[in-house]
C-alpha cells in the first residue's frame, strides 16, 4: 500500500477519520469519473471550473482551446489542484446537525506542465476522452493537424494528494436515537439513459457496441 | 428580465453564445442542487470543495465547524466563488475535436459575512437543509445552543454571477456528418435508490411523507 506523504496541503484536518491517502484508493476515485474541478485564481479571487480529465499513472490530462484563459493561467501556477468527488447519499439524521451525505471526494496537487510533442497530446486526448466513455476514440476519424493545434494540452503529476471517503451511516447524539424521528440514508445514483442518434446520421450507422456498452453498466 | 452586469469577473470568454446571465436562470442552476464548489486559496494553491449550500432570495448560506480552516479563510476574501454544475448528457460527435457534455453550470461571486445572530443562523441552517431535501428540518428536534456554537454560519451576497448552458446535439464539420461513425447523445440523470432506514430506529418510526416525496420525485 503506497500512501502520499501527508503535509499542510494535504493533511484532512476536519473529518481526520475519514481521510484517505493511499495512492490505490486515491486513484479508484479518481477513475470513477471523468469531471473534476479545477482551480485557478482571477484577479485575486480564486474560481473553480469543471473539467473533463484522464489518467494515466500519477499524470492528469486537462486539454481546452488554445485560447483559453483558465488553462494558460493554470500554466503560471507551481502547484494546481483538480477535486473529484462522487455523491453516493443523503444521509438523514435526527438532528439537523448531524446530517451529512456520503461521498467519495479526492483532491490532487502537482505540478502542471504543457504538452508540445504531438504524439503525446495526441496520447493524452485519447486518455481524456476514452476516460468519458471508454474505447470512444479509436472508432472516430484521425484528428487533424489544425486540431492539435488549435488544442491545448496540460499534464499535472500528481505530487500529493488525499481523499476522503463516508460510507456509513446517520451518527446522531445517542440519547437522540429514542426520538420518534426518522433517521437512515437515501442512496444517490448517477444514472444513463437510452443513447439518442444524431439526426444527421446516416440511417444505416448503429450504436456501436462500446456506446451499447457504457449504457448497459450504468442505466 | 434581471440580468447581472457583465464585468471582467463573470463575462463568459469561451463559447460566449452558451452563455447565461439572467438571474432567474441562474437561480434555477442553483436550485437544481445542493452541493456546490466552493474556492479557497492555502499556501498559494487554489482549492475547491464541495460544500452543502443553500439560496434566500440572493443571499448564498453555506456552514461547517467552527474549527473549518476553509470557512475561516473564506471570511478574509473580499469576493467568494461558487460553481454549482449539473450534468446532462455527454455528446459524441464524430470527431474526438467536437466531443462535449451537455450540462447546466452557474458561477456566481460575492462578499462574505458570518452570521452572528443566533435566529439568524437557524434560518439559514433550516434553508441549507432543505435544499438537500425540501421540508427536512420541520421534523427534526430542535438546535441545541451548544450545536448552534459550534456551527458556523456563512452569508454570500450574489454580487455577479455568470453561467453556461449546453443542451444541444454533436455539432460536428459539415464534412464529417457523412463519415459512418455514430454520432449522438447519452444522457445522464441523477437518481435516488430507495431510502433505507437507521438500524437503531425505533420500529414504529415510518418513513416520513417528505423522505417518500423526495424518493418518488427522484427515482
Amino acid at each position: 500500500m503506497k500512501e502520499y506523504t501527508k503535509s499542510k496541503l494535504n493533511r484532512v484536518k476536519r473529518g481526520a477519520n475519514r481521510a484517505v491517502y493511499d495512492q490505490e484508493e486515491i486513484n479508484k476515485i479518481i477513475d470513477a469519473g471523468f469531471l473534476g474541478y479545477v482551480s485557478y485564481t482571477y484577479d485575486g479571487v480564486p474560481i473553480s471550473i469543471p473539467m473533463a480529465y484522464g489518467r494515466i499513472g500519477n499524470k492528469i490530462y486537462l486539454h481546452g482551446s488554445n485560447g483559453n484563459r483558465m488553462l494558460k493561467s493554470l500554466l503560471s501556477l507551481e502547484t494546481v489542484s483538480i477535486t473529484i468527488t462522487h455523491l453516493d447519499a443523503l444521509v438523514l439524521a435526527r438532528s439537523g446537525f448531524h446530517h451529512s451525505v456520503n461521498y467519495r471526494s479526492a483532491t490532487i496537487f502537482g505540478a502542471p506542465k504543457k504538452i508540445e510533442d504531438d504524439e503525446q497530446k495526441e496520447v493524452a486526448l485519447k486518455c481524456v476522452l476514452d476516460y468519458m466513455i471508454p474505447n470512444r476514440w479509436d472508432s472516430l476519424r484521425e484528428m487533424s493537424q489544425k486540431e492539435l493545434d488549435q488544442t491545448l494540452v496540460i499534464e499535472i503529476s500528481i505530487d500529493t494528494a488525499s481523499a476522503k471517503i463516508r460510507n456509513v451511516g446517520a451518527i446522531d447524539e445517542p440519547e437522540d436515537e429514542v426520538l420518534p424521528i426518522w433517521a437512515g440514508i437515501v442512496p444517490i445514483v448517477q444514472k444513463v439513459e437510452k443513447p439518442v442518434s444524431d439526426e444527421k446520421l446516416n440511417a444505416d450507422v448503429e450504436i456501436p457496441p462500446h456506446v451499447i456498452e457504457y449504457y448497459e453498466n450504468h442505466k
